[in-house]
């Protein structure tokens, strides 16, 4: 099956945005073993977005669109998708009573505008949108498959697994593909890279390596006739991996460093609390996410000068002695921090955000101490980047390392 | 003149990595007033090269390639573009001395591939490429312009600014772009559609509407015969745009939300504490996003019990009362955090971040606190969307009450 994306919008024209979509998409269509030959990106324009269309229709089996299903006049998906199947668009009222509940659920007047989200084709089916008002469109004509997708990413990916996905995969028989990925934390991807290029040259299965922001991905992805061979494929190439790799493995698949320390302390019925200084709320953010945080987090303390560190009772003398950024402040703040919320578990994290350097260390210093009561351990960790990398750096590091410990602590010996 | 961009690599097809070349030259080319039409990523397959090469050069007046400049067998751009052509690949004997060179300077040896990097073209004139060992290519011809560059980002930017840019400058003349993006939130998407169409069929300056997660931008851009008259035709956009929008305006171009509050708070010498509930660390996290925060944000207080609320001086008996999620407990947390951590003005934020209902209210339910000693305000707000988008709008939400609050106070009668 030959596949095509095309991404709409002027602002990727613009290169107001980068079109994550893509590859996104492009990402998962190893995994249902179709070939990807084609990606473009075409402004809101509508003599160019049809004729687009149009090629990718003639030599592509299947084609993925995102974008341009908005209520405003430049959101021409449908109009663009109509004229290239010489098909008429007629408004859905089953859909635009979909629509219109949406907004009332949010108590706000829908623009009228809106109701051209509801316009269909004889030949498409819509496809329900959990998170917008925009719905989707699949179309099966002439041997060729077409599915429009909203262009908000956290949309797009939701209606992908929910609604594309399993009808793409009803369609494709034969062999299945498998996949599993394995996260890991700490080391750089040239590192990695090395480590792993025993592995890099298998044609099946194959393994692929991912830059992300809470490390680096490894995705394994085995083509079997069958479920069990494929699983079993995937069993062989994870147990090499976990033996190349080690503790630098985090998690797999679905699994969020903030989801993976939540469910260790559930599992031990441990609570936590956070104080934080130069990840300035990032951490109790990340934590957050997870639906289920109020069960083990108390919360999280923001110090944004050495004020508020010593009114959540971090000593001041300790502060003058050896400075804000540096380990003792750092064990400090996750002793106090967990003595104040009343939690088993304590976080603290302080360090050095820059720009610039504070008390003569250089930005990207950053001090993660950890305090369960009897176990207490300081780590320091030096990270390249921004403002913001060094955030979200700090950030996955205290929760990789609060892992750490709490593994640990089952280890005999601990 | 009509651009269209050109990105080459298979991993670019596996979605290993996403093409942020193609954004960054989109960004490059409004400036210099070149139109994009398309961009397109296409593998290392030398048919589908060649293929997508001929349609651009047919269509377009210049064409940027990124990538397949590479030393390997499936790096073929030199390749495609001498077919498309109908010219004939030399190695041009200086440029493979200077690729020689670069070898020597590493101290590495050279493989024989790398010779083929020193192949040109009659009607091509070899680029310096100051980060790598691949020359890029520039090529007039019959009236069109073809740019060849690397693909790793740093010796393609490079390559851009050093020697592609100051050829492309020479080559056009005249008329000057220039662009402004005003920023709203807490209206929909389709309500600004409506609202601003007037200005949405003026063909120049143009008006853009882009959805993002700090609310609707809406971009002018202008292209005039100097810097003054686009300047004047952007600020008579400005005027309208302002007098339809009204204070649903919150900043331009790279103005963020907790940029704005926290100019605000420093031109009035005000200082900022918040206390957060349902976003759990997001608001102290993008206020400290900002390189000065330091100077305005004392610190945050996240609550994720109960107890974690009174323990911050939240009255219990207000809890039981009212319940947690309602505008009274968001009030309370106003003031508490801001006499907690000896703040000027405070932020209280409370409600239901789901999943699943609180109280009887359901999941989306908002309650953003203000207090400024003097004045007091309590908003109500309901968002749709996952725990994670809830937090997101919330989180700019109050932000962006937060601003109206500073604003109104200098009002007369305020």
């Amino acid at each position: 099956m030959k596949a095509e994306i095309i991404s709409i919008g002027t602002e990727l024209l613009l290169g107001e945005i980068t079109d994550t979509n893509a590859s996104y998409l492009a990402g998962q269509l190893p995994l249902l073993g179709i070939d990807l030959y084609w990606i473009s990106q075409v402004g809101d324009n509508r003599t160019r977005l049809t004729e687009v269309l149009e090629r990718a229709w003639q030599r592509s089996d299947l084609v993925l669109t995102t974008g341009g299903l908005g209520p405003t006049e430049d959101d021409l998906t449908r109009e663009a998708i109509a004229e290239m199947l010489g098909e008429e668009l007629r408004i859905d009222p089953a859909l635009e009573q979909i629509i219109r509940e949406r907004f009332a659920q949010r108590g706000i007047e829908m623009a009228i505008s809106n109701i051209k989200q509801a316009a269909v084709i004889p030949s498409a089916e819509a496809i329900y949108n959990d998170r917008g008002t925009a719905p989707g469109w699949y179309i099966e004509k002439d041997g060729h498959i077409l599915m429009a997708m909203p262009g908000p990413p956290g949309e797009m990916h939701h209606m992908w697994r929910m609604e594309i996905l399993p009808r793409l995969r009803q369609r494709i028989s034969g062999s299945v593909i498998f996949s599993k990925t394995l996260k890991t934390f700490g080391l750089p991807e040239g590192t990695v890279g090395e480590m792993v290029a025993p592995l890099l040259s298998s044609a099946n299965p194959t393994l692929g390596i991912y830059a992300k922001a809470d490390g680096i991905h490894l995705r394994l992805a085995a083509k079997a006739n069958g479920q069990k061979q494929a699983e079993e494929m995937i069993g062989r190439g994870e147990t090499r991996l976990r033996s190349i790799m080690c503790e630098s493995i985090w998690g797999t698949d679905d699994d969020t460093l903030a989801s993976v320390v939540g469910r260790l302390l559930k599992e031990k019925g441990l609570s936590l609390a956070v104080m934080e200084y130069c990840t300035g709320g990032l951490v109790a953010s990340t934590i957050t996410d997870a639906p289920d945080a109020s069960a083990f987090f108390k919360g999280g303390l923001i110090a944004y000068s050495n004020e508020a560190l010593t009114a959540y009772g971090v000593d001041a003398g300790l502060i003058n002695d050896h400075g804000v950024a540096g380990p003792e402040v750092a064990q400090a703040m996750a002793e106090a921090g967990r003595l104040r919320l009343g939690a088993d578990v304590g976080i603290g994290i302080t360090g050095v955000i820059g720009p610039g350097e504070l008390e003569g260390k250089p930005a990207g210093t950053m001090y993660i101490g950890m305090d369960g009561g009897r176990s207490k351990k300081t780590v320091k960790r030096n990270y390249p980047g921004d403002r913001f990398q060094l955030k979200h750096r700090a950030a996955f590091a205290a929760l990789f390392e609060l892992r750490k410990m709490l593994i640990a602590q089952d280890q005999p010996g601990a």
